[in-house]
């Protein structure tokens, strides 16, 4: 066991992703890695946020063929066409007709946390950080916050 | 990128919830807002668990519309009528026959962090934290736990 | 609402876990417990990492015939034998022919934080922290750290 102890700090930021198309994939694992490095926390925790309802932050490898597999994957995850409330103007005053991305957002989840040890990111060989648009395109606001000694 | 030091704390506290249904949601936001707020916490996170095996935390629109389709979506997620050992008296003892329950249960997650920044969760404007009943009605335990500075 | 401060600390260690059979769960509660409880930290945050893409961690009860029914479920949550460009040597250089894993470990989550207070981790009388192996067997990396005062 690695034991550290030192003065608490917490740092945070804002990041924009301009998203194409209605299902999209980006890699934000090295923006990740240089928020924390310039941040001073060595180990702690860092966070990664969609504050959004329809774009969800997950992990894979970021391989080029795995990134078609899975964004074919998520536009066919939940049926857009099937009858939903929340696409019907008699129930809602929402016009995006998205009631499917909402669906898929939330059994992805928004919220990320991640290890950081000596000063970087903990993650697998093979792990990238993604951000999922699953209503684009948009401009979408992730924030980050880093947390530790 | 903004940076704040000071001295370390974690509050906690215990949320009953009592659920109707045997699909039900239960927005959380306002409790967890007040309780970050009376914490003294301004920067860190708040970890929001459900102490169960059949009842997740998730975050969505809070829509009359889309809370309908929600509850319809997670009630016909996993058959519930499909042979499960769990539900076959020869193989257990629940006499819950909630298999699908537990199933629906951890695809969704028991436990979820947010940002604390400025005094406040960090959520979205269309952001609510949800407690998703899956096999009610039961009361439930929500612990939640403020951790920073 | 109970509150603490003290000096904060981080304290991390890996696990191994070995694998058998393409899907697999084993029961990591007891292994974090005696972490935490060695670590000193009394009040704060566990994380469990799998610092893989096919390999997820969960919660759910530990009981033979659930078990059993997760591992049915998790086997057959997406098909393995419908066309992917990862498992396409035309597309990719991948010859596990393991898409599916892929899929399947970014819906459940690599990653799992909870809550530590007196000493031990918060879970339910019913939770268990779960790894599931979904392109075993293998030898397996977990990451545990645990943050607080």
């Amino acid at each position: 066991m690695q034991v550290a102890t030192g003065q608490y700090r917490v740092a945070s930021t804002i990041v924009k992703v301009q998203t194409e198309g209605r299902e999209d994939l980006y890699n934000l694992s090295q923006t990740i890695r240089d928020f924390v490095k310039s941040s001073g926390v060595r180990d702690g925790i860092v966070m990664v946020s969609s504050l959004h309802t329809t774009c969800a932050i997950l992990i894979n490898e970021w391989q080029e063929a795995l990134v078609h597999d899975v964004k074919a994957y998520l536009a066919g995850l939940i049926s857009k066409d099937d009858y939903y409330r929340h696409n019907d103007p008699a129930w809602s005053d929402c016009d995006r007709h998205n009631a499917d991305s909402h669906l898929r957002s939330l059994m992805l989840g928004m919220n990320l946390t991640l290890q950081v040890a000596d000063g970087d990111v903990v993650l697998g060989e093979f792990q990238s950080v993604i951000v999922a648009e699953l209503d684009g395109p948009r401009e979408r606001t992730i924030r980050l916050q880093v947390m530790g000694i």
